[in-house]
């Protein structure tokens, strides 16, 4: 038994953590489940991290967090917590499978087996912003040696362990040679560590369109932060949809499982959402924790599901889907 | 008879740059041509630059430079040309059509026809790094009022001139709120004073993801500097090849016109190389010039060559192209 914390965050958050606890529930994970809130209801009572404190430490006492998609109120003031969350607990490294499930889900790219491994600390996310004059803004971009070879070590393990075989490195260091530049230094050295791993190296902007373009081409992709979130939108979306992707967020000592896409506060409630993106994160904690039976029984049981063409609706297609139906219905399968 | 600037450049580009000119003289373009040289002979004579005082008074006296793609040399020290020349004559605008010639070039996204415009002197850009601590480096992000407002009354006016439907927007303002804010913040009031024209806004993640996907639900997309320069390449990648993609450069007094894809030294001096992407340039400063009939003439003449099946290497796939040919012969036909 292994105690979790999991938040349900807004939107279409609920429905989606719902249908994924049912299906953990019912394949027999050993799951003692530590609920907490965050997200909008926390801001709108005065608390502009979205989280308490109370929370803060069933996610530290625990150590793994399963959470939906929040939603952070606009303006200003207000802190992204998928942020604050990576940040305060470590959890240097995102990792983003996106796979096609062809020919049961339609895709233009059926042979893509990519996993993005991003950097999730540092880079533009650091939030440190200001206003220089009434009419010049600054955001500072920020990389670190130790935070490059944490990431990228992570990514030649991962490949290692998961018998993937080659890591790309996309950075923009013909421009930032300093910042950028770091990272592609030490992708070089480490790389060197890993004789047995290929390794390759693209500026990101020919890399990116290498990846949209000819996806099956790569392996794993190791990157800065803000390319590796657009990046492995692009990916997960011409891989079927990015309802579908799962990220695992992993810190030296605790680690998040989410869905990579957002709580798309217009579907809420309406029973609609696809729970795949949750799951697949959910399936990637019991992997994390040792379950790793029940983690591919959800997952055959999942696959079997999408291939019988029980499709939610943002992946149903004429031709390819044969059934459309709501969470409830697509977890029930 | 307009005076314009011209340099060839490095790796790919004297035989692209050759193979244009002779296209343009072919058809009565109204053309005295000014030869600068610039990038790696230039830089490697010792000047960091990589371009004298001699060939910036040339562009700045002509006003209109045609630059075929070179090399920085790497290593630090280094300045990128393209930059130093967007920057030091205020060429704030990038615009790179991105269209599909199907049937007659293999894409996936045969519907596709996006003009991406791109911010081109602010953002990361704007060159400024500096090591922090021994393990530390950081980049400024710069945003300025003034240039948000430039770029995207820019892309309002294009798409009123060509009769474009909407204006698509791409920033990450829900992590950088004050700098992708102010952009995004002009965008919505520059879009109020176009009725006539659609506006959206996407947050820079799932646009790319959509971008990529379904392209054709894009018109004109304005967006910061670095997204422009990754996402332009994805576009024009997609579309068909970054070979084929042209690129405007456009200031208050001077233009810079250009392809947008790079020097390829490995492909030099082998007649390999397609002349398309320099050329679409050179039809957009045909345009730009008032020379629009022999602009019409050329790429009446390019497409038909295109829809023949006469198709340089990068571009050509068997049962869609009919003939393989080398950058002279490409010209040629
Ligand atoms: C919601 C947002 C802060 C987040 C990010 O930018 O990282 C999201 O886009 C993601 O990719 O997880
Ligand atoms: C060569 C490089 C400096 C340039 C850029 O980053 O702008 C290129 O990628 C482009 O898109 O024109």
């Amino acid at each position: 038994m292994t105690k979790i914390t999991v938040a349900k965050g807004d939107g279409i958050g609920p429905e989606i953590m719902d249908a994924t606890l049912e299906i953990l529930k019912a394949a027999g994970a050993e799951l003692e489940i530590e609920e907490i809130e965050v997200g909008e209801k926390v801001y709108l009572q005065g608390n502009s991290s979205g989280i308490s404190s109370e929370a803060w430490e069933s996610i530290r006492r625990n150590k793994i967090f399963l959470k939906a998609p929040i939603t952070t109120p606009q303006g200003g003031g207000y802190k992204s917590l998928n942020v604050t969350t990576r940040k305060s607990l470590g959890l240097y490294a995102n990792v983003r499978p996106c796979f096609s499930l062809s020919p049961f889900v339609d895709t233009k790219h059926p042979e893509m087996n990519v996993v993005i491994i991003r950097e999730n600390e540092e880079d533009l996310y650091a939030g440190i912003e200001h206003q220089q004059t009434d009419e010049v803004v600054q955001c500072l971009k920020l990389i670190s040696r130790p935070g490059c070879e944490k990431i990228v070590r992570y990514a030649f393990e991962f490949a290692r362990k998961y018998n993937r075989k080659k890591v790309t490195c996309f950075t923009k260091d013909n421009i930032m040679k300093q910042t950028d530049g770091l990272f592609h230094q030490v992708f070089k050295e480490v790389s060197e560590e890993y004789p047995d791993i290929e390794n390759e190296h693209w500026i990101v902007d020919i890399g990116a369109a290498k990846l949209a373009d000819t996806p099956e081409a790569f392996d794993v992709v190791v990157m800065p932060n803000l390319y590796g979130d657009i990046l492995s939108d692009v990916a997960a979306q011409i891989a079927g949809s990015v309802g579908l992707a799962g990220s695992a967020n992993i810190g030296e000592s605790c680690a998040m499982f989410e869905a990579i896409h957002g709580s798309a506060p217009r579907r809420a409630g309406q029973n609609m959402a696809n729970p795949s993106g949750l799951l697949q994160g959910a399936i990637m904690m019991l992997n994390h924790i040792g379950q790793t039976e029940v983690a591919e029984k959800i997952q055959n049981a999942w696959l079997t599901t999408v291939e019988k063409g029980i499709h939610t609706y943002d992946i149903y297609k004429e031709g390819v889907s044969k059934k459309k139906v709501g969470t409830r219905e697509f977890a029930q399968a």
